[in-house]
């Protein structure tokens, strides 16, 4: 395609959402004077960011195009494609485009913010076009573990860009319409420029199962376990599983208690927007459940992946303050652990047997994600001149790209872009012609990038072998040594059982410290590194531990 | 079976290792005045023990009972059945029994302590039988992922306990002949007491499938990777995984070169003691490896698990010092991730994926530990009569009590032991009788016992939020501050970008300060507590994070 000056169209894609790893979802699409992003989503730490609460996208290369920017077009409601917008938000408002239980959840979060009043938010429904600057923007049906996911194609002069969010195929869906492949199809037969597909199950070979697959195990627990009271632990954003938890209730005569705060609010809204049926009044509140024997109760509650305050967890621990697990309790673990959770996981069903509670965890739960046959699928429906894999760590791309390449895309033809990477794109060719500043934005408690990687490695040391404080007071103008130095340590060793080695400490910082107050020594900078030096050389000699080392000298105005 | 006083015998089995979840196996068997104690393992640290290297158990009970501790007899060479000895030796110096290869790598173990010669050892064969005290032991063969494995008969006059040691049932192994299980089932005719068999796998159906599918999977990865260099992960003790890498090499080739510390250490000692076959010459020293083109090499190494400073992580993050990773290079991963290192594998697939390494991990891998119809064997050939099951975490001893009991072993005949508990068991009863002292010690760097519950906590504290350190030098006797106070904070938040934050809490503590100064406050632990609860709540209301806060007082004499 070629502008009226007869040269080649070209179109850039962005990704800015940090390292692949973390997973942040924010991606800008942009032509010409007209920016698009695609989904805003936030990440959770990885275990070495100590104490940080979860992991925002550095959007400046927005903020420095903001008049460009016409709007945010959203796939779905997971955390990783809306959670930074709350945050984003407050430094670009422009319009958001998604489908309608995907905006309700953004609404939830919006709300919490109290920012409801002053985002412009667009329902669209599927089959709407979005006319963003000179980008038109198509919602098209997929199906997910969440319900009103969507595929997006970007109509740009430049051609089509076509992404698919997270998807699976699945021809029988538990709520609602299978994916659109006819307009797949469609919109493929009219060329495509460039496909931005789902790559996170790209190892697994053959088709992700039904959804529906998971409700005929449900049936089956139900029958075995007539007699037991039912917890099932899932994903509070897994409303199709919800769904089918309630339709077994109904079918076995059960009550359904939800638990655990997602739990309740995100059902909740599903339900008042009619993504959830409950025809049979089957879902009850905490304080009904009461008047219900066990056996009659099936608990829907989160903490599937062992988080520590979560509900699950809490009954595990017995301390969950409306429910106290049994002997005979049966649990089904309707989820897998994410890459990192595993052993979190593991010690819930420890404490779940201990309790003497039957765990299952067995053919409870199918992927959201496409496996290798369905991407040939979207690949042959398609037929992208170029394939860029999105969503999913190095190894997932990598072995999408693979899948791309036994496809018959030419190897120069696909493209693993890392966060920042600027991929242009025309008829002709395609190229990373340079990079944007992107980064990633710790948030720990209140604070909104207040913690960084000095303050990390400083916990990540103080974790280690914890710190050991030495302090003295010096006379002002004559040096003179009022007090000290004593020393302090937390997290180092038992006071009490290494009185000998905490006493040599305190002799060789001694000798330190009259060293250069007898030398004369009058700059502190250099009164304190000898302290340090000499310190951490005993420390490792005796102990081989590197506890962060912290001189603080006073200065007395006697 | 009775004594000379018409009395019934009994006979004691105490687990001393600890928590379940962490596994360090180490396990009493007492009659009258005799000790034998199985394995003297330790373990490695869970997620929350911050700085800790491994964990020891406390054998407090053994030293208090020294005088009947006839002997240890040790299953087999792995690290959470042999680690703890160089440590627990020192306070309990008695005969050790076991295999020839495990004695081997025992004694690697004892020569870099420093303690072979101070400890007594006695190599035995399988069949072999001996005396401690009233407790004779035999050694019976059986398979496991390291060679040289043992289950013990344990004959006491109250009758026999069999403990499987780690085992798997493999009808064809690499090297060395199959499990006796003829010898079980004499025994089992006999008659056993009681049964202590591996629970690693009682969840999964079926049987393991045999060491040598995986050299059948490996001869199709050398086929079908002929022109690339291959770099195999697995674990130093694996030796039968090694030997079959030198039979494809052999194969195929190829020379072996070893890497990584303990590969280098294991695997050269199975070499040395015939443990390991290389006529054909197949492995060479890493200084060989450049006389070779890269597809003429495999390379094994450590690393399997993500370990950071292990080989293949080194690779991996390119600072390995004698190999570079290049695109096309093949690395297998033949080895599962043990619960709670899945993250870091995947780290590490991720850096090679970058790399643009072919990464392979499926297929090549089988456990070392019987599934459930291999443990149901166990039982029809032993047929005893209480079951105690061992090895595994609380899901797994729970699963193989419902194993045990679907074989018709009665509910109240079957004993989950927690560490400390004392089973009694006699021909006509058994039942828990007590509890004895036991615990774990955690190793950090050189020192032994010296971090504790209290360490720990400082730690984790510490690597949540951080630390904020007021100092203050007050004049001796008078009161009068002198100095401060002082603010320091380590990670806490970006000083730079947090001044307004610091300043408002210096405000914070001077004034809790000159308000105990004001008014006489006298008692420093008054003044101290003052200020930690002021900036405590200070900072929770502007962050809400919970740095710990620790007042440092010094006095001066002027």
């Amino acid at each position: 395609m070629k502008n009226k000056d007869n040269q080649i169209e070209r179109v850039k894609i962005i990704p800015l959402g940090g390292l692949e790893q973390i997973g942040m979802n924010i991606t800008a699409i942009e032509y010409g004077d007209s920016i698009v992003v695609i989904d805003c989503g936030m990440s959770f730490p990885e275990d070495d960011m100590l104490g940080v609460d979860f992991v925002l996208p550095d959007t400046v290369y927005l903020e420095e195009n903001y008049s460009k920017v016409k709007g945010f077009v959203i796939t779905h409601g997971h955390e990783d494609h809306i959670g930074a917008i709350p945050y984003v938000f407050r430094k670009i408002n422009v319009p958001i485009y998604t489908t309608k239980l995907t905006m309700a959840l953004i609404e939830n979060k919006l709300e919490e913010h109290e920012m409801l009043d002053v985002i412009r938010r667009n329902v669209v429904n599927f089959g709407d076009i979005v006319t963003l600057g000179d980008i038109r923007v198509e919602f098209i049906k997929t199906n997910h573990s969440i319900q009103d996911a969507a595929a997006l194609a970007l109509y740009t002069p430049a051609g089509v860009l076509f992404h698919t969010g997270d998807f699976k195929v699945d021809y029988t869906p538990v709520f609602g319409d299978s994916i659109d492949l006819q307009r797949f199809a469609e919109i493929g037969r009219q060329g495509v420029l460039a496909l931005m597909c789902d790559s996170t199950n790209a190892e697994h070979p053959g088709f992700t199962m039904s959804e529906r697959t998971v409700g005929v195990k449900f049936d089956q627990i139900f029958t075995e376990h007539a007699k037991s009271r039912l917890i099932i632990a899932t994903f509070a954003s897994n409303i199709d599983r919800v769904q089918q938890i309630i339709n077994s209730a109904a079918k076995f005569g059960r009550k359904v208690v939800l638990e655990g705060r997602s739990m309740v609010k995100v059902i909740g809204t599903a339900i008042a927007l009619g993504y959830v049926d409950d025809p049979a009044g089957t879902v009850i509140s905490v304080d009904e459940m009461k008047n219900y024997p066990p056996e009659k109760l099936v608990l829907v509650t989160t903490g599937s992946q062992g988080e520590s305050m979560a509900a699950l967890s809490r009954m595990a621990a017995n301390i969950h303050k409306k429910v106290t697990l049994i002997p005979g309790d049966v649990i089904v673990f309707s989820s897998h652990p994410i890459p990192g959770n595993e052993k979190a996981v593991s010690n819930v069903i420890n404490e779940l047997s201990e309790i003497g509670a039957h765990v299952i965890f067995e053919d409870t739960h199918v992927s959201g994600h496409a496996c290798q046959e369905e991407i040939k699928l979207i690949y042959s429906l398609l037929r992208p001149k170029y394939a860029v894999p999105v969503h999913g760590e190095m190894r997932h791309l990598r072995a999408h790209a693979a899948l791309a390449e036994s496809l018959g895309i030419p190897k120069d033809s696909i493209f693993i872009l890392h966060s920042g990477d600027v991929l242009e794109l025309g008829n002709d060719s395609a190229r990373i012609i340079g990079k944007v500043e992107t980064g990633t934005i710790l948030v720990d408690g209140l604070g909104v990038g207040d913690v960084g990687n000095i303050v990390i490695r400083d916990r990540q040391k103080l974790s280690e072998d914890g710190i050991v404080i030495i302090v003295l007071t010096l006379e002002k103008y004559t040096n003179r040594l009022l007090s000290g130095p004593d020393i302090v340590s937390r997290g180092f060793v038992y006071v009490r059982e290494s009185e000998g080695l905490l006493a040599e400490a305190k002799q060789t910082v001694d000798e330190a410290v009259f060293y250069c107050l007898d030398h004369n020594v009058a700059d502190w900078g250099k009164i304190k590194s000898d302290i340090k030096d000499s310190l951490s050389d005993f420390i490792w000699r005796r102990t081989q531990r590197r506890p962060m080392i912290l001189p603080i000298i006073m200065e007395a105005d006697t």
